[in-house]
């Protein structure tokens, strides 16, 4: 993984957007693209939408418009958003990809986006199953990239390694971090210690560390996250959703307190007066909608993915995000990467067990 | 599972107290004993730890010293606790379960504390293998168990079944609650909802429910742990683990996050000192050591897990969880609603397959 082959970034990015999805739609995926326009002068959009949705975008600068006729609802099942709703704008959004655009973002819902990104999109040569990685805040101000998020409920040893390829590829290009950090998530007890999945996926990310396509540091536990041990964490979806649902709703919980506590009497409103700016700027700090923007990596296509709750200002992070990615070429990288581990791989004999016989 | 059928509560309570374990060893179990007493009036305690050590303990009243000459620490592997240090405090004071003592807590390392518990206890009837259960704060301003917490890293659908069990009879005798909701925890996805074994495992505490043994709410998802949705939260040690820590991980950020906002400048540090009283609330609120003790679920004797690094105030915390569950005879609860459940299961033909031979 030398850090002199990245390619060459993007002049102009051109960027599918959904604007139907999510719980609000147009009313907020147009706000934010008109705000992300204003940042991003080498950016152009691709609106997709209802015709009636996309008149109120008639005014703005570098959008072309393309009408879907259909919407792929929040409750929608796959089955619908695949098979019924063909001229939905995700479909119609994502299918530009193959049409030119460079990225395409959608705030729909994250099983409808993942089944129609892989049916009209495919995998990436070496890649069995694409992986939802988003990012999360850490101690160190920095942030802390996992995957899976929840795309693959089973996974091997060999998709484990697939995806911290991808999620090295995806920070490199993202963050600029040349050799980001690679941990496998585990648990900590000795005599427990990880699946056997777990174990045998720890020996391939070693395997592809020694080789020097990924720069792996070994297990890590749920509380490295936000320490910020690593910057990638690789887990399998279960774990991973379950990990991302359990921090939102901590999160939540303890926001609900300060709020109740701060709100408890006169004495506790006045100490809230006081310590509004304090109590702002850590909301600030660890504001979810910073971190908005979760990428579908593994897919012949840069899919990225809002929250689906997201307000302007959050929509507005995911479309930034999908730009940095797309600028910085990461379809490119996890393709030239996976290719450069999987050949490494087919090329090495099984190292590990060549000592075995000649002790026996 | 019907109310009037809870054994009646144990008169006098004996708890053998590892006063070696943890990363404090006696300069905090014993003032905790101390503590715990005064407020235990029915309690005795066996205190097992070094002859030096206990001398500390000579004025305590309602105390038994029983001498251990070796220690077992924090990173010894469960090897050396089983087969090297067999006059350990923590296995000399697991020991007492069998001599008549109804509880053991230690704050000893975990691996080693199960490994050691099931060599000496094993498994009660119909238990596979034991599971680790303990509570997280909810938004109800009550509490969450959660089992397993690491000690099963690949469980099958019937483990998580007894898990269920075993979870409902402790929330019943700690928390008097009489049918406590039980949720499975799964991940939200439609297209990818559950494993295989989740799915198999969600059947299984269904016929349980129907069956009267649990009262079985469905799956629930990592957020509904702290919003308090049911009482047990059912899932494998590798994802509950990964849930506990990364937890930790969170809350402990966010409260580092809150003391840096807090002492950035002058103006918010005097916000600080006019916050203070609600701080401490709050702190109080989601303060970690009023949930410490965690319990080791499906042996033949109460055996209850203190966090490592807690201080006496924590550790008497869980002194008072074990002489509660002991007290309202949770082993006798565990036997009966186990051998109750797996009794129905064994009599009751597979009636979610009947009906399907007569449609075909």
């Amino acid at each position: 993984m030398s850090p002199g082959v990245a390619p060459a970034p993007l002049s102009t990015v051109r960027i599918a957007v959904d604007c139907m999805g999510g719980d609000h739609g147009p009313s907020v995926t147009l706000p934010a693209c008109r705000a992300f326009l204003l940042k991003h002068p080498q950016a152009e959009l691709i609106l997709v939408g209802t015709a009636a949705a996309l008149q109120a975008a008639h005014d703005m600068p570098r959008c072309t418009p393309v009408v879907a006729s259909e919407v792929v609802g929040m409750d929608d099942s796959v089955e619908v958003a695949l098979r019924k709703k063909r001229d939905s704008s995700m479909r119609v959004a994502i299918q530009q990809l193959k049409d030119g655009a460079h990225a395409c973002v959608s705030a729909g819902n994250t099983g409808a986006l993942m089944a129609v990104a892989r049916y009209l999109l495919k995998t990436l040569e070496g890649i069995d199953r694409p992986a939802i990685a988003a990012v999360l805040p850490n101690r160190r101000d920095r942030y802390t990239t996992v995957l899976d998020l929840g795309a693959n409920v089973d996974c091997t040893p060999e998709h484990l390694l697939q995806f911290a390829v991808m999620g090295s590829a995806l920070v490199a290009a993202v963050d600029g971090t040349p050799e980001p950090s690679v941990g496998l998530l585990n648990i900590g007890e000795e005599a427990i210690k990880g699946s056997d999945i777990i174990k045998r996926a720890g020996e391939l990310l070693r395997e592809a560390g020694e080789g020097g396509h990924i720069n792996f540091q070994g297990n890590v536990e749920g509380n490295d996250i936000y320490k910020g041990t690593v910057d990638i964490v690789v887990c399998d979806g279960f774990v991973g959703n379950v990990m991302l649902k359990t921090s939102e709703g901590l999160a939540s919980m303890l926001s609900e307190f300060i709020r109740q506590e701060f709100t408890r009497g006169p004495f506790s409103k006045l100490a809230a007066l006081v310590a509004l700016p304090v109590l702002r700027h850590f909301k600030h700090r660890v504001d979810p909608r910073r971190y908005n923007g979760a990428a579908l990596l593994g897919l012949r296509g840069l899919v990225f993915k809002s929250h689906g709750s997201a307000d302007a200002y959050a929509f507005e992070q995911a479309l930034a995000r999908a730009y940095d990615a797309a600028h910085n070429r990461l379809l490119d990288r996890v393709h030239d990467l996976i290719a450069e581990t999987l050949q490494a791989r087919l090329q090495t004999p099984p190292a590990s067990d060549a000592p075995a016989p000649s002790a026996a």
